[in-house]
C-alpha cells in the first residue's frame, strides 16, 4: 500500500475527491482554483481554502507575519485567477506550543495586511494547538456567472499569456537555501519575491470583464503545472515559443550556471496568472492589462516549448507537497 | 512574555481580533460563533472555518472517517446556531507522512458523510503535508438577514434552553481515557456521543424560523462556557434552575463518584444549541422544537447553578486549547 510521499498531492486529491458526492449544479467544478455556488441574480458565492504549513510552506528568513500574509495572499490569489473579487476571509490557526504572545501578534497583523492589500477584511477564524505552524484560511467573493474564468475554456488558436516574468522565486528559494551570494540590487528583489509574494487581483478582475479570456489559473505550483492544469481541463496542447523568464533569474542562472528552463518553468510559489485569450480580442486586452504573450494553444494535446531552433516537452511536474521540499536536503 | 499555554485559547483569539481591522458593515461580530457578509436583498452569506487537529480534537478509539466527518460537523453546528443552512464545504487537509491510501480514502468518505447527513456536499479544498492530522473545514450558507440568530440578543426575563441534555460526551471521554468499564447498553450511547456527534441543525433552522429565539450559540466548548459567551455578548446574567444532565451521565458518575456538575456544565464537545427565548412565544417553540428549559435570563450578570436549596456560581471554564487536553496527562 502506497504512503503518501509516493503518491504527492495530485494523487491525494483525486483520491478525496473520488469519495466525494458532486453538487449537483456545480458552477466550478472539482479541481479548479476555487469553488462556488449559484446565489441567483447571476451571481455566485465563490470560495476558496488553501493552507499553509510551517514545514513545507515557510522558506528560511521567512518571519512570521510574512507568513500569515502569505496565508492570505495564496487564497486571494486563486480568486483572482477566477475573475473573483475577495471580500471577506477566516482564518484557522494552529500554533505550536513555544510560540509567544509578540509572535500571536505578528500572525494577527500579517492576516490583516494581506487581506487589507487587497481591500478585504479577516472576519474571524479558530485557533488550535498544532505540532507545527499551520494557517488555514477560507476567501469568500461574489462574482458574475458570465464573467467567471474557468480552466477549461481554451481553444486551439488562442494566445497564451501571462501577467508577469517568471524564475524570481525559484532562484530566491535557491539562494536562501544554498546560501548564494547575489548582488544587492537584484538579492532585494528575489527576496521579495519569495518573502512578499503578491495576488494579480487587478489583473484578474479586469482580465474578466474583458470576457476575452477563455481559460485562467494562477500558477502557485509552477508555470508548468499551470499550463497542464489548463491543457487536462480544455483538452488542448501549448506551443510555448516565448520564454517569460525574469531579467535577473537569467544573470542568476548565468552567475551559477542554473537551468533557466527549470527555473522559469518548474518553480512554483509564484502568482501569475496565466491565460488563454481569444485572438480576435487580444488587442484590447492589452491595452487594459500588462500581459506577456508567451504562444499559442493548440489542438494536439502537447506541451511544447520552442527556444529558437530547439523544441522540447513540457514536463507534468512542478511545486508538490509530499514530493517537493523547502528544506536543503 | 507568556507561551501559548498560559494565554490559553480566548486570549489568543482576542490578540489575534485585536490586530484586525474591522469590516465597515459586519452582520455579525467578531467573536460569534460564524461571520457574514451582506449580499443584497436580505440575505447574508454566512461562512465558519474550524480546524480539527489530530492530536487535541480526535480523542482516542475514534478512527480516521470519524474524524474528518467531525471536522465537517463541528462547523455544521455553528452554522446550526446561527439559523442557517449550510450549503457548502470546502476542506484543507493536512497529512502526516505516515497515511497510507487508504487512510486517505477514509478522510475523504467522512468529508463526505458529514456533509451528506446535513444535506450539505464538498466542494473542494486542498493537502498539504503536516506533522499532525489537520482537518481545517470552511462552511458555506446563505441566511436570511432579519432570521440570523446571533449570540447578542439576550433579554432580561428570556427562557433558557437546550435541544438536549449534558454530559454524556464528557463521561464518554473519561470511559475512553481512563478505561472505565460501563454496562454496555449506555456505553454505547457514550461513544456514540464521542465519536459520532451530530449537529442539531434541523432545530436551529427550525427554531430561526419561528422569530422567538434572542440568542443563539452552539455547546462545543461546553454548557458553561456557552452561557458565560452569551452573558458577555448579550450583558445579562442566568439563573440556571433546571440541571441538563444526561440519565447516562448520571448513572455514571453514580457508579464512579464522579461530580455530575462537572460533567454536564463543564465537558464541551458537545453540539447541543443553547438558546435564550421570548418568554410569550415559548410554546409555540416548544410545539415546533423539543428543547429543555433550564433557567431564565437575568439582569444581574452573575451566572448561578441552583440545585434544590443549593445555589452557586457557574465558573467561566470548558473545553480550551492549549490548556484542555485529551490524553490522559
Amino acid at each position: 500500500m502506497k504512503g503518501v510521499k509516493e503518491l504527492g498531492e495530485r494523487k491525494i486529491i483525486d483520491i478525496i475527491l473520488s469519495q466525494l458526492e458532486p453538487m449537483p449544479i456545480m458552477p466550478i467544478p472539482f479541481g479548479d482554483d476555487a469553488s462556488a455556488i449559484d446565489i441567483g441574480s447571476g451571481k455566485l458565492a465563490v470560495i476558496k481554502t488553501d493552507m499553509l504549513v510551517g514545514k513545507t510552506d515557510v522558506p528560511p528568513k521567512m518571519i512570521l507575519w510574512q507568513a500569515a500574509r502569505k496565508a492570505v495572499v495564496m487564497n486571494i490569489s486563486d480568486l483572482a485567477a477566477k475573475g473573483v473579487k475577495p471580500i471577506a476571509l477566516l482564518a484557522s490557526v494552529g500554533i505550536p506550543r513555544g510560540l509567544r504572545k509578540q509572535d500571536i501578534e505578528q500572525i494577527g497583523e500579517g492576516l490583516n495586511k494581506g487581506a487589507r492589500e487587497y481591500d478585504a477584511y479577516i472576519l474571524g477564524g479558530d485557533t488550535n494547538e498544532a505540532s507545527d505552524l499551520v494557517i488555514s484560511c477560507a476567501a469568500l467573493g461574489i462574482g458574475e456567472k458570465r464573467r467567471l474564468m474557468l480552466r477549461s475554456g481554451a481553444k486551439p488558436g488562442d494566445i497564451v499569456a501571462v501577467t508577469g516574468p517568471f524564475g524570481k522565486t525559484a532562484a530566491g528559494l535557491k539562494i536562501l537555501l544554498q546560501n548564494l551570494s547575489t548582488p544587492l540590487g537584484i538579492r532585494k528583489k528575489f527576496m521579495d519575491s519569495v518573502l512578499m509574494p503578491r495576488a494579480r487581483l487587478n489583473e484578474g478582475l479586469t482580465l474578466a470583464q474583458t470576457g476575452a479570456v477563455t481559460a485562467s489559473i494562477d500558477s502557485s505550483d509552477g508555470l508548468a503545472w499551470s499550463l497542464h492544469e489548463i491543457s487536462r481541463a480544455s483538452q488542448v496542447g501549448f506551443l510555448i515559443d516565448g520564454f517569460p523568464i525574469a531579467e535577473e533569474a537569467k544573470q542568476l542562472a548565468k552567475m551559477y550556471k542554473l537551468d533557466p528552463v527549470e527555473l522559469c518553468l518548474y518553480g512554483g510559489e509564484e502568482y501569475e496568472l496565466v491565460v488563454t485569450v481569444k485572438p480576435r480580442l487580444w488587442r484590447r486586452v492589452r491595452d487594459k492589462v500588462s500581459l506577456i504573450k508567451i504562444g499559442r494553444v493548440t489542438r494536439e494535446k502537447r506541451l511544447v516549448l520552442k527556444l529558437g531552433k530547439k523544441a522540447g516537452p513540457i514536463e507534468s511536474r512542478g511545486w508538490e507537497h509530499f514530493k517537493t521540499s523547502l528544506s536543503k536536503s
